[in-house]
């Protein structure tokens, strides 16, 4: 995708440990106009696969969510993340690692708003080593529902979770792909 | 607005203690059709107003905010929250008392992203006792900047933010107004 691509070329900001800043942009400061342009590759690129709603995770999941669910005409849902939880009876619960936070999250979901027979599109802003993604998969198993495909805004493609969940058969569509970090640059993969 | 003022009325679920349930349409799921409705109304609210940037909170001030900004074409920022924290030179922090979680967080926003002279449009999903919205005020005020106007998507008349936001001076647009939550029913303002 030109236009994101473009963006993480001028305002994405290399840092050490593999960290891609795009705080201007996707998880802080966001571009509507960039957000509205994300749905609608979403939207092209699911075009078929039936979905019915789609799932994200807050915070940064939730305006490429929304973009993609107003072009869609699905409902969004995003799952809560929560350090530790008292168990109840009307949520699905699934417990995601988060490296950079060096720290579990248990990732909470309604079990009204996903029911069995759903195609759950799941969409993240960043995808490194799965761990958010594939608990967002299990939550929508929980359900007996279906994943009808992982959309990510920018794959890390050079972490394990983009091998991992095709692995697993996901369709997983990524709007860009970063081969590496090195040297303060970006390499992409396409 | 009618269109949010029926789904509270359809959807919304009175809880004890003057809690509104509304995560079927509003901070859980969301239905991105009536986000898009809410930005256009928050634009034809604040269309003479000179805003340049949208701030609002994670999580979910950020649907409402990113379609306001689509609508009125600037960029939002969303103010993080977190329990406590280091303090760091390029960020804005101010402290808010969450009567729902019944703790205080630190709200930041990077420095970087509001500078002198900006006009903030401050969005957000309620406004009950306004910890929030003075604080992300304050963040403004901080900044050099100056608040446009402050939207609200619910607000609970009858808890004292409104009145607070008011007497400040603030111009304060709440698409809904809420005058009581008695005997499990939503009695509204206008």
């Amino acid at each position: 995708m030109e236009l994101l691509r473009n963006k993480v070329i001028t305002e994405g900001i290399v840092l050490p440990g593999n960290v891609l800043k795009v705080d201007s942009f996707l998880n802080h400061q966001m571009d509507p106009v960039l957000m509205q342009a994300i749905g609608r590759e979403f939207k092209h690129r699911f075009a078929e696969a039936g979905v019915n709603r789609i799932l994200t995770i807050e915070s940064s999941g939730i305006a490429p969510g929304i973009m993609t669910a107003l072009e869609m005409q699905v409902p969004l849902i995003f799952a809560r993340k929560q350090k530790s939880l008292t168990l109840t009876d009307d949520i699905f619960v699934e417990t995601a690692y988060s490296y950079t936070k060096q720290q579990s999250n248990d990732i909470t979901v309604s079990k009204k708003f996903i029911q069995p027979g759903d195609k759950v599109l799941v969409i993240d802003d960043f995808l490194a080593n799965g761990e958010a993604a594939f608990a967002l998969a299990r939550i929508v198993g929980q359900a007996g529902a279906e994943v009808a495909g992982i959309g990510i805004v920018i794959e890390k493609s050079f972490q394990p979770g983009a091998d991992l969940l095709t692995g697993e058969g996901y369709r997983l569509e990524s709007l860009v792909r970063i081969a590496g970090l090195e040297d303060g640059g970006v390499q992409f993969a396409d």
